[in-house]
């Protein structure tokens, strides 16, 4: 596959990654005359995309968009090649199949099938229709981080858009990982941050205003549903890191201080070098030069994963800090990424 | 009545001015050996205050204090002479004739009981069980108002604690109607802006973290339920003030800048003598000098209102801020200073 | 002058109407291949321009463009047809006599050249040169509102690029004005509201994040320096306006509430129509459907005005909110805007 | 000494922390009639306390004193037993021994004389008058942490009140160091957190309001001036306890996330234990029941420590979260709790 544009559809578009997704592929050069088929799941009714998202009015075709019930009958005469899915977990893990049996490719923004464990995937509660038929689904499902699968993920038919957090942590830890440079028996910490957006759009005691504003909070400190992802993705077992994340007062933006024990001292040259050469062909992570490192404010409302770190005067001791816009790179920028390498358009297209 | 203490209750104590109000009354000096009786409605088994309002720990009292279901026995049998209710509008017009009926004198919360007229009343939509009563009721309520109605206060049956919107309002203009200053054909402008504490606990799209901060909104433009207070306590007609809330993105504060013709052009001097006069021997309000005007950040967690003023170099049009903390002198202060009148306690006590 | 790109510069790109500037510049299509020419006037050196604004990071162009020392020779050879100023009051007031002399046309942010009467612009205390020049100069010089000049700003040598919220304002009245609706006897109060960008980069004690988060405060009350530019551009004299400036504890965007009393009762459907027409050739105005009223969120980062109206229940006093961002359609869009009419672009290219 | 009040002065009352020290004195029981002297370096003249600090108005006392120019003899003119130094480092190094040698004791809330040790020390580029006396003065203070040093802080002539993070951190950790219930090869990581009035009233790039809102960032990751005092006062040296420091978008309060790996597995019961027993009499410091965590919200505007921990489920890892109000058990509050031991007084009298 490689032309001009694709057919695509985004189902779930009432939430913020769903609101972010349909901003990105509105702006996505290639759809400029070839707008998303965009559907929801509740009502049996056209509703105006902006009376949903009335922060996209004015954007290209935002003004004209409906947002349609959802049906497999639209999705095949609409001649649809990829379905974005911004839905809940479970609805998720229930539409894959079908779609997939229909020939269409899928990305999935939610957690249904990002986990190859079983165990890992427990957190989630799903059950399976068929299960001998998902647990061939979930093989095949390639974890959506283009720069650990770019290949896997060109010729994918199912892609599990990763987790925000797990997103920021991965790419902090994979290059150091991957060049066996992380004394494991000491533990990673992931010291994360998330802002109020990551929550979700349901009003709750906990995205509340007052509990929120002028406040800070630690969560599932020892069980948050991103720790799979992390294991897996970069082959740890739970005893060697620790991840806690918190809760920001502020709208978006992830800030992970993330702490290791070098195998053995390092240089800052080395350690430099060990992330440059391995994002060098990355266009959406940034490497920041030692001692500078990221911060949210300059993440947030961009597509980019930014990294840096410091070095202790020992060279043993690495704190790397790694910033990224959870509803972006942790969610809609990093499916349109991958959506970008399924249709072999240009990697970045539609996100700078 | 003028004693070392009283026996006081509260019901409602899970809201925001609830919480207030059992924070100032714990550290009254007054309550020091006396802590109120708190009181709930829903559920049927007495709950530790600390797991309501976890923020109140460590106060007098507060950690041994427990929230018991109401029942009008418990009243009588423990002597309340002082009910306050941080309940609902509708359980308010219920409770008061009951609890007025057995004796208990009551400061009011709520909007129930604020509104002489019908007409202004309905807003509120109540209804009533045994409606002569409840006018009769109605007609001897008096407005909570301690710098306006402090004599009524003192012997009253039933207060109504005005609204945080009209407080912050009638302070800044009282003087000016009362001594004829205003030219009301020109009308009032009144813009006031809240912090989100005013919208209450309940977790709605509106108090959503996501969409009060960064923001700010008008709402209830010609419709708010505040409306009413200020015809009544400014002898004014709907045409002659306009009051526009707004929604600011902090926790709490109101400041409302108010806009007048006056009758005839004055002078600086001659306007600040007509707040400080009028204010000479009212504890907590703050008159300041012009050109200084208030501020949010100097009254939040204050029992204050402030008042400033600017006058146009033509001395025709007034500028007046008034600033007060929402739920303090807009509630459970307002509340602890109408009590300390009734019980003939010094007005300011414990509110400072 | 029709052409597919022009030779534009920027002086004075460090702050943050400079640095929305540069960012609008590089993403607007015209300037794909001919980046802006960035000028700078402290220090001898030229300094990327990402260590001045490293948010630009990413953009085309911006990770090898530089800020080079000012230099008049330098514009003549590269050719600049179109120069804006985002410098200091004082700064534009001297250069723009030099621009114009040399033939470079300016499109100056600053309000150095925004108001025609003397007595109006005695707030900027400005000194000139050759007065008479700087006369004739400013009798010639157009009030960079798209809206209200598209005509002159097509063919201007100088364009003043209007102030954040004499922007909102000036939007929101022109339409009733320009129609003679309303009853100037009575006075039209403006009540607005601006995020702490309004204020500038340099740190004061009154952009400490202590004092302005949690807070809301009035200022300038009677003495604004957008003030003059409402009563030239709105025909209005000083008795009929009152406009009070507020600090908001937001990083970016304005409201602004404005009270009006009509000349004759009017109907939700007169005065919608009298926003409608108006704006309708108008692609950065978007006016929302009475009672739907614009709020800072949905135009934050976004290069419109948005407009929205409220009737009284008499037809005679009218509520209007204009929402916009400080920073884009208060400051550096609307500069774009004035680009995009005097080099024949489309009028909102680059800006949606 | 063991009586009602005493005199005490307060040198430097402009800035964040001798505001928050004045006002805690000022509604301290025992100097309802006794206020405390207060003291400035800069001009000659007496101002208004409440021009310095306008929010204490309506305190007792507060709008009647004034801040005098500081003068040796006039402390000893006024008895002055205790003075309490709210100066900057290098101010504070100067002043305390001739404090001492004039016989008054000084509990200073600076980082001048908290450390033992040169070394530690050198961060603060301190000089001395007479190095012997210093060295001599320095050996003899006492870190003002009342749950480590209650003993010697009620004879003490010099404590040094602790920094805010160090406090943080150093009551988290302190029970299981002394109890070695740390296995220190794995090192201590310490991820704090902290809000914008930690750097201070000073306006800078870093305090602006743009700078700080919707963000977060590390900084000082190696290098904050308190790793010293965590070293001394927990007996580790610098390979053991890693430090990292954020700037959270909120006005004040402080979160800590500890993480230690346990020498050997404990309990749920066991890390509780530790922890209550050894604040079984603290009354400023609250333990949490695990899995309760203490939140931000809880503590700002409150004079508590809050502790809570989580222990993994192979009961080898421990997460200990601390919160506390950086301006107030951070510095002003513990500063009142040391001068409580020094004069006999309860030991949290004024603090709750």
């Amino acid at each position: 596959m490689n032309k001009n544009s694709i057919k695509v559809a985004v189902l779930g578009v009432s939430g913020y990654s769903g609101g972010e997704l349909v901003r990105l592929l509105l702006d996505h050069p290639k759809f400029a005359d070839n707008p998303p088929l965009l559907l929801g799941r509740s009502g049996s009714e056209a509703v105006a995309l902006t009376s949903l998202q009335p922060q996209l009015s004015g954007l290209p075709h935002a003004d004209e968009l409906s947002v349609v019930p959802f049906d497999w009958k639209l999705l095949q005469e609409e001649g649809v090649e990829i379905l974005f899915l911004a839905t809940p977990h479970e609805q998720s893990r229930e539409d894959v199949p079908a779609a997939i049996a229909a020939g269409i490719r899928v990305i999935d923004l939610s957690g249904a099938w990002r986990l190859r464990h079983e165990a890992n995937r427990a957190v989630y509660k799903l059950t399976d229709a068929d299960p001998t038929a998902a647990a061939q689904l979930q093989s095949e499902a390639v974890y959506g981080s283009p720069e650990l699968h770019a290949e896997q993920i060109k010729t994918a038919r199912l892609v599990a858009n990763p987790g925000c957090y797990a997103t920021s942590i991965i790419l902090a830890l994979a290059p150091l990982v991957r060049a066996n440079l992380i004394n494991l028996d000491h533990g990673i910490i992931c010291d994360a941050k998330s802002g109020v957006s990551g929550a979700g759009k349901a009003p709750t005691p906990g995205t509340h205003f007052m509990y929120a504003a002028d406040n800070l909070s630690a969560y599932a400190v020892f069980g948050h549903r991103h720790t799979g992802e992390l294991l897996e993705q970069l082959n740890l077992d739970a005893s060697q890191i620790q991840f806690t994340p918190h809760l920001l007062p502020i709208p978006r933006g992830i800030l992970s201080t993330i702490y290791v024990r070098l195998a053995s001292p390092g240089s800052i040259i080395s350690m430099q070098s060990c992330f440059d050469e391995f994002y060098a062909d990355a266009p959406m992570v940034r490497v920041r030069r030692s001692p500078a490192l990221p911060q949210i404010q300059h993440v947030v409302r961009t597509s980019f994963c930014d990294l840096g770190f410091q070095l202790s005067p020992d060279g043993q001791r690495l704190v790397i800090v790694s910033c990224l816009d959870n509803l972006l790179k942790g969610a809609a920028s990093q499916a349109v990424q991958n959506m970008n390498l399924m249709a072999a358009f240009p990697e970045s297209e539609g996100l700078r």
